[in-house]
């Protein structure tokens, strides 16, 4: 049967009008909201050459912006390339893999710029940015990221940028009640970007559950070289997770230690990965969605205790166990989500993130229960978990219950946030593809007339290309 | 109609002697312009260990590697892996795309060296080169990519060679009459790479006007995964221009503030360029040739003035109009300068360098004018513009109309230096291809067979590809 | 004739119990090992804090991590994307190139972190790692990766892992003798890296011969765009290699003196190569397996003297006559190695690796013998080959002399260590493919069943795309 191609859809995808005006109208947000709030911080200030006398500093290489610029920018990198990159897997869905990832990160990022810097950088009615709030606001944009694996395919940019809007808002809520609250370390994320991120999209999905997308299960899988753009992706989320990890650790041992430790879990996984991908399969023949995702959940597991006294071996540990349990999950969870708890995951997030981010806030609230001033040293240990003025007398055991409190609190948001926001994408307003047309991107794609065909057959026998 | 290939062209575009005499005679010449001129800088030189105690630095820190290092190398990326993917947009021109591009950054880093180094890192008879070196002769390649976008798949290897030497060599001279002579400020050269860069690949391509391109307009178009390569180099260079934008600026406060800058600009711009790709278009889709440039211009348009004090939101409105300004250009302006001013602009330059380096040369100029103390403080105001020496009592004003009257010179520059370069470049000689062999690897490549379309139908015995 | 594909095997490929078997046990003799030997160093341990105060260090800045961590990245990306992307290149080995670099190099920097560990890091019973031991990791794992593309497409992820240990193993041990023995210079691996990977390499392929190997010969060639694949990785390792030669090199003049002469090295390589890319081919078209690969000679040949004062000409010289090397090899000597030596090189190795590596050890070896106190300084000089404690008599003949013993302590060791691996290899219990199954991603892995082929032609109503 001929598939139904750029017609016959069941549903107004127009974007004409629709789409232009929400991206109109917010970067108009934006720019009033930067003009009356957003001021450069004073490292970024033309004021610094005098503060810097002030403050006794002997060197311009004491500017935040060379302890953190090189990091930020491999996190910049996860982002856009990293993300964008990893979800073009699917064969004819690449222009909204990477494109619709650019445009809500794009978003993101500046309306995580207001909403973070309201809560953790306001001063005299301006928010103060730094090099450490392009890396915040790149974390965040991350969770959002996150949340998009589990609906690729099934959304229009309008409904991207409209969770992105309050995915930001919850995510910065989250933050703040989980590292001001409670007072909790979470410098990787675990809990604020994975754990939060895969619940929210999970939940997003689930309410926007499909029941008849399987009459686009072809376009659901891969070919030949959309596996190897997503290896692309792959890559450099792998190769750039230490300096994830790292990027807003306290300068010194401490960022210095977070890359070690995502290193080290990052390595034991790919290991663990490749040999239940293996073992899973009749044919025991590696599978790519495994090696695509899998092998980052060491990072992801990692994210609140690297920049704790984990160890090389304590890491290793991890990211074997997380291996294991985040291909175990592509091959027997995600199928049963679908069925049992209609929840469709395009991209498994539930594998990468949703549970490797749980396991990694466990690691996390152990790793700060068992610390002692033995293994940190007195100021190392004052330092590493901060505690000082208020949470001067707060033991390790009692900072590991708030760790494990955050990682209920972040479950929780997710949940509610999701909820709200999926109702909300329900809308029949936002000009969602019909099932027959998910994973297609033609839809909202000019896509070239694929004379690719042409070129490859032009050697056809009965029409010769060189005579 | 059949297409005519690797056959029956009217030119002789047999390179087997031409290019190996130009590529080996040129190399030599560097060598022995290196051997005779280029040494270390004080920084690289062995000799900086005792320096070092004579200018009393503390630290190995304190060397300038260390402040512009990881800056450098995403340059670098930009030049080779930005520009090189971002032409590979082409359904059959991606070898030449990275290739041809390769090739001319590699001499142009080399000869820039040269250029740039007699005219501002000449000491007793030599040019001492350290990494800022290294950045500006990447910059100064940046233009001949830009311009290489112009005449992308219509010129010979031997032709890129020619122009990069003369290019390069013009660059040097505008460069040096806009910062030494009006001592203008551009950064991140809106005005030095992007103007100069546009104009002059507007005027070469003018000159060397095709008539009868359209023979080979079915090769103009992408495919579906050579559009997925040309992402790669769109989000490099828009992940890393902040680097690019603040590469040699000042230490501390400068480079971090145009980091900030370009990061505001480029976000707003990805917003606006989406909106007005799907507004301008009937059908309402996205346009990949619009989210592989215009997305691009907001950070031209900062060059200039990303390291002086033009706030976050004010980048954003500069990210937010050079994103509608590109994309209309785009739409409605790229086929008038073809059919009214024989302007054959491949990849668009004019929109997204041309009109974005004018728009960030004005902006510069503006920014400059309107600086003052109380925004800058005392020492910032004369750092950021280096108002020392015989610019001790320039105004902020007059500062201002210099700006301008750079972008009038590099203006002059780039079609002067056009006109002439694409009446040398239109001599019989250089191997050019016929007008119906542009945009087709196969003229300068050995290209596989395509067995691709064997593995793709292998298991068809009995079904042709194309009836 | 129908290809025969995924059936008929000769070879009992089954990987389903014997790879995750290895892997799993190999994990966690790692997991024991790294718990026994390793910990955190000096540096990222939080003791750092106190140690600072007593080391009178002013600033967070002065930890190793913030010299070495940009640097480490980009080596990083060099041996999980260079040189997995740059042999992507066959047609149907993409998921093998890149999938199996990763599994390699992801055991193989574990394995090198313990290995190179107890030989330079070891102190009172543990190993202390920190970012220099991560590069040095990613270092000794990239001579494996080099190895690895003399046998690309002809072996089990099995023999891999098998080559790994050991190759691992000798690596460190010949770099213990050069570095410690011999106290040797090669920061960029020229010797311990390159020679030895390569010819460690080329003795396995020629222990592993396959006489019948042109069976599969018609998967030995690219498609369009797995050749644009494999440039990705070209081009991050050219890109990179400034970083790779200068990121273990001493802090200030000699990490930033590395990155300019590579950086000059590399970008005469690219004219040379072209040069002798068209020169040498009838047609007088360019290769993309000499662009792919010849153009990064000039890396390997200054990795050696890179830290030495070459002087950019020098680097020049070095990088000219190495692109052609590299590309006269992969003419003529290619050819005559597997006909007359027996030796398949799939990747070309020898071209790219080896015989670039040998002119890298004798120029180092060359450079430093001609080293003067007047060129480096006195306390240069003595600085850049560690002429301290028992080496402070050494004089530079003297140390030219024991640089060109390192040359064939490494060949040795590359020639009895490959001799002994092959060897080991050819036990028929790995799991490798037949003759006709070579190249071919499908006996490893789920290979999307290429609907690509239905997408191309689905707008052809009389052909159901599948049967």
């Amino acid at each position: 049967m001929e598939r139904p191609r750029h017609q016959g859809m069941a549903k107004n995808t127009y974007m004409r009008w629709r789409l232009p005006l929400v991206c109109l109208l917010w970067e108009v947000a934006m720019i009033i909201l930067f003009g009356v709030f957003v001021r450069f911080g004073p490292e970024a200030d033309a004021h610094w050459e005098e503060e810097k006398h002030e403050m006794n500093l002997t060197s311009d290489i004491e500017n935040d912006f060379y302890f953190r610029y090189p990091s930020f920018q491999d996190v910049h990198v996860m982002i856009f390339v990293g993300f964008g990159f990893l979800m073009t897997f699917l064969k004819r869905y690449g222009f909204g893999a990477v494109g619709f990832n650019f445009l809500l990160a794009a978003f993101g990022i500046q309306w995580a710029l207001l909403m973070q810097g309201w809560f953790h950088s306001f001063q005299n009615g301006k928010i103060l940015i730094g090099v450490e709030n392009l890396i915040n606001a790149d974390f965040c944009v991350g969770s959002v990221c996150v949340a998009f694996g589990a609906i690729l395919g099934k959304t229009s940019p309008i409904q991207l940028l409209v969770m992105t809007l309050f995915q930001v808002t919850l995510f910065a809520v989250n933050e703040y009640i989980l590292l001001n609250l409670l007072h909790v370390k979470d410098a990787g994320g675990s809990m604020t970007i994975h754990t939060f991120g895969a619940y929210f999209g999970l939940t997003v999905t689930r309410v926007l559950y499909r029941p008849n997308l399987e009459q686009s299960k072809d376009k659901q899988g891969s070919v030949y070289h959309s596996d190897l753009f997503a290896m692309i992706g792959t890559l450099y989320l792998w190769m750039y997770w230490p300096s994830f990890n790292s990027a807003i650790s306290e300068h010194g041992d401490a960022q210095h230690r977070a890359a070690i430790n995502t290193y080290c879990s990052l390595a034991a996984c790919v290991l663990t990965t490749m040999a239940f991908s293996s073992m899973l399969q009749k044919k025991g023949k590696l599978d790519m969605v495994h090696i695509q995702n899998a092998t980052l959940a060491g990072g992801v597991a990692v994210g609140t205790s690297a920049e704790m006294m984990l160890t090389p071996y304590g890491s290793l540990i991890v990211g074997f166990i997380c291996g294991i349990v985040s291909t175990v999950g592509y091959v027997y969870l995600t199928p049963v989500l679908e069925s049992r708890l209609h929840i469709q995951d395009t991209c498994g997030i539930h594998n990468l993130h949703g549970m490797p981010g749980l396991i990694g806030g466990i690691v996390g609230a152990i790793t700060a229960a068992a610390a002692t001033e033995d293994v940190y040293g007195k100021e190392g240990f004052i330092k590493a978990f901060d505690f000082t003025g208020s949470y001067k007398t707060r033991t390790p055991s009692v900072q590991g219950g708030f760790q494990a409190a955050g990682i209920f609190v972040s479950l929780l948001m997710a949940f509610a946030g999701g909820a709200l926001v999926g109702a909300i994408l329900k809308l029949p307003i936002w000009g969602d593809a019909a099932d027959e047309n998910c994973f297609e991107d033609g839809i909202y794609w000019e896509v070239p007339e694929d004379e690719e065909s042409d070129v490859y057959h032009m050697h056809n026998p009965d029409k010769p290309a060189s005579p």
